[in-house]
């Protein structure tokens, strides 16, 4: 059994690797750290786990984490980096769902998340988790940095045009929108009920913190600079993330469905739904990303919709995706639910 | 592996009976029937299912429905007693999951369902599936009714006061909400989210079926007569069935936390969370009863919370767990999934 | 045309009043005060009113409020109470539309909302401002009371049978539901979309303010005393509340539908469904409180259902129509907004 | 005052329209047909109207349409035209809510709506009622075509980008999204609560009627060919579409604001907010567009984000606009109402 701990177990990214890893045949649960709710049980903060999970939050200093196989962060953006270079140190890996360790430049880093970074030398190390790039790295990272929501969508939905150039780089289009439960458990008035339920919006138009995240992705496996507009939106549902993708093709004779076919051969986790609509409840509650490419006439326009659980694919499946690969476990383990449908 | 087939796979019920059976490590799904669908894949009706369900629904009469170990009806009200004489007749045992077998009394069924019985013989065999009032009978059990939603959370919550004699019988209130998809998968103008997101209102308020199916459950098992105002209302969310019960103690000094934890001592699905307001997400997905009991002041009145979901406990996870004490099974094999939260 | 102010603009109640002020014809808006919001233009926090309300936030302290001829306050509990004297004593009359002035027993009122009361001689003189049981001391009144929301719908649905002594006044039973904009505009985690979309639950099952208020009413009327169980609960939905509520009949002969008609004879905010169900988008943004009355067998229990929208009957609605009769204004003056459906 | 009929009054569109006209200042309602609903009062069908529309549904061969001064269909496509000519003739103007109308190109009309034009003549008199670009023609029109709603929200984002050639008009793209009162009130199981709720997906992403449509309005301002792609998107709410525009800059330097600001002043029904993010429940009920324009760094991509209520300025609100412009009215009479927030 790999002994693993969860450093901020509050939040809804946390709450959903506890309802995984709680079922997950491979894993035992050693500690839940919070600060705020050390000593009590976690099931009374998240009821759905009453009797699934007999374990209460602990103090983040007493956790004995370092004894742990693996540690997985679920905190707010600025923390993993402050405890993973000890934990490293003491031969524990790590896997953090916040974003200290997604951009490779310290400098972009440092613009987009408004603070220094504690440890910019591991952002070369850290391996950028996800599966369908980086597999065989990710068996031997001791240091894993799982992809934000929107860059899982927009990323596995425009791979096969940017690696194939199929598409003209210059000018792609990301119009995402997600479920409230993307932006946390945090109690702003902007996420209440009462002001996003019944209603859409854009929202972050002048730049989002996933832009740059996405770019680095794109022009890693294009080699070449690309240009991307992403425009997030807020949908009033909790979970889910569409994206709808727009490229201008180079040749308009490509057979767009052999190359997402080639590209996604053996995937597991990536299922291709040619002619369809996915929506974003056939994957509610599943690791999976369901993609659909199609053309509008023959203007040379290719059109991606993209959909992915922002909370599993998008967030703690994924990482527990990450986890089977880094201990050798099958890769599904844990992982093979069907999306809750209605 | 237990050969079950399914017929009437394309309403929420049968396809939530699917996304369980699918990942039961001991069942083997011979056939879905449909007599409109005959010949589609299941997956392309419901996407969710793509990758785990490799089925085509076939015509009822083509179906080799005799050569299994088990069928289940998950069909509209009159539809299961057509076939079920014939089905036992070859030793199939069956399921029913509507409301066919639920009454024992022919003429209060037919006053309800608005047509004559097809078999008012098999009524007096047919074993009421709830395993937590009926455990042994559906061990043995050739013919199993599946309870209704609102039945199930309503018998639960009222049936240890009322066992135990500990409210007047004479006046038991039942204000039950529903999600919509307790309504089934009808096309039908007042059930479009236009009409139904986003409002409340109480319905069938002259009279519910539902109600002779709780009234039978409590009689049975109190012994005498009781008299049950049950309004059932709609509620803008998908899944979930919250009933709040009333009664008036016979005995204000009653231990009734005690009651309710004696009775369902070693009961797998159903938790007790005294003092709490269980929610109905709590147990979205999960084949769970959760149960809250409370007073108010010291005026006598005890107030019953309990949540399932609709479609699981409600339906087709608990028509899986009482085919896990039909073949012998462990009750919970398929149904250990957490709910989801958020 | 009536000078009036608003103390405490930035809360659902605040806005719901702007928004009818806004287009009422006989009122000028003088002021609207925010300590934390002094300065900002209200239509950039409530972007609705954008061109339709060119008003800034003012400093409580500076904005003249004694010199308008009347203040709304649509505060928090416990604020109205510290300004109310002093304006009341510059000759300007004040509706509350928060709890201040609801109850007429000051120990009852400390019990239930945790403070001391600042001004208990004035709980006598206030006005409770439910037009349908005390129009004509609302024209005279220089403090109103405005009525909670649940006691509005609640008070509304029982009075009939109370006044009539139709019913066992010792077991009054209601089960009452609120959209989330009932809760208020405040940031808790507790109230995000995420927490209480596509889920239901009972809360305050120990005890809920507005109980004491409700009971107070009826006893009034009833001019004995009345023994309520009063449940809430929380809809997945924005505005709207719908109560059920179920009374044991005195006599069974009685004719309960003409009871309700008679009553409410020639109110213009009150509608009777004669065997409906009214449903809570039936009034979304209009001053109506609908009700049907109902009989389910003959086992004497009455049952009744009322709809309001929480924010206009139940609040910010109610508020206008005591200021209209207040000032010898048409009642229905700036209230005759047709509800949004769908 | 001006004695309307309206054909077609049991979708949501003739229901907006009812809303809006009976509280009209200048309207008189002749009559309201519905063949399936002839003799039932309107208010049974749609209880918000209760107490403010006592009419019922009338036969279409039996309504004095050509007595009235001007009718307004609210039918499926291919209605209108049946019975537009011989209105005409009896010198009955007409507004035709529904598609009819809205192309020039019959042979266009006819591959989109799939039925053959009943009075292809009349499609070059018909004006195409968007008022903020044919006022004047309004005016004296015998012949509306009122506008589709993604049309609306799509026109008068894009318009003054390429009314004054800023922007490359062979590659537009249009990411719009619809809550689901934009399907009609069918009863259809795709549009079921249980179908679209919490969920989200493109679709018609092949190809959408309204295109053409946008496309020929495009067309015609900027008089050149555009080329535009239009993915259509389900929002899981009843009401407001928002369309997140995309265009790319001829000229960097282009002072875009200011561009808006110029072509927008005067317009009562156009709310330019710089730098916001329009949301949808901010014209909720309200006859408005709400445009915001911005860039995402100096890449020379423009992001316009354009916010209307389907059923107001997105049907039968623009559908007054236009009846008051014909008939010399205050542009804005009955359409003053503020948007529903929250």
């Amino acid at each position: 059994m790999i002994e693993v701990g969860i450093v901020g177990g509050t939040g809804y990214t946390g709450a959903e690797l506890l309802r995984i890893l709680a079922r997950h045949p491979g894993v035992k649960i050693q500690a839940i750290t919070s600060r705020s709710e050390a000593g009590q049980p976690v099931a009374e903060m998240f009821p759905h786990l009453r009797g699934s999970l007999d374990l209460c939050f602990s103090e983040p200093d007493k956790a004995e984490l370092g004894d742990c196989d693996l540690v997985f962060f679920a905190t707010p953006n600025g923390t993993a980096m402050q405890s993973t270079p000890a934990l490293l140190a003491s031969g524990v890996r790590v896997i953090d769902l916040a974003a200290d360790f997604r951009l490779k430049d310290p400098a972009v880093w440092e613009r987009w998340y408004g603070m220094p970074h504690q440890c910019p030398a591991l952002l070369e190390e850290a391996v950028y988790g996800l599966p369908e790039l980086n597999r065989e790295a990710i068996r031997d990272a001791r240091l894993i940095a799982n992809p934000g929501c929107y860059p899982t969508a927009v990323t596995l939905g425009f791979l096969p045009l940017v690696e194939a150039g199929a598409v003209d780089p210059s000018w792609l289009i990301a119009d995402a929108k997600s479920g409230v439960s993307g932006a946390g458990r945090k109690a702003t008035t902007g996420l209440l009920m009462a002001e996003v339920g019944e209603s859409f919006k854009a929202y972050s138009v002048a730049g989002h913190r996933h832009a740059p995240e996405i770019t680095q992705n794109l022009k890693h496996f294009a080699g070449v600079d690309v240009g991307l507009t992403f425009v997030p939106h807020l949908v009033p549902m909790i979970r889910g993330i569409e994206a709808t993708l727009y490229g201008r093709l180079v040749d308009a004779s490509l057979d767009i469905q052999g190359l997402y076919r080639d590209r996604y051969a053996g995937e597991v986790f990536v299922d291709l739904m040619p002619g369809g609509h996915p929506d974003t409840r056939s994957v509610r509650g599943a690791n999976l990303c369901r993609i659909a490419v199609s053309q509008q006439g023959q203007d040379g326009v290719v059109v991606v919709q993209s959909v992915i659980d922002n909370l599993v694919k998008g967030a703690a499946g994924q990482a527990v995706q990450n986890m089977n690969l880094m201990f050798a476990l099958p890769e599904s383990a844990g992982l093979e639910s069907i999306a809750l449908l209605p």
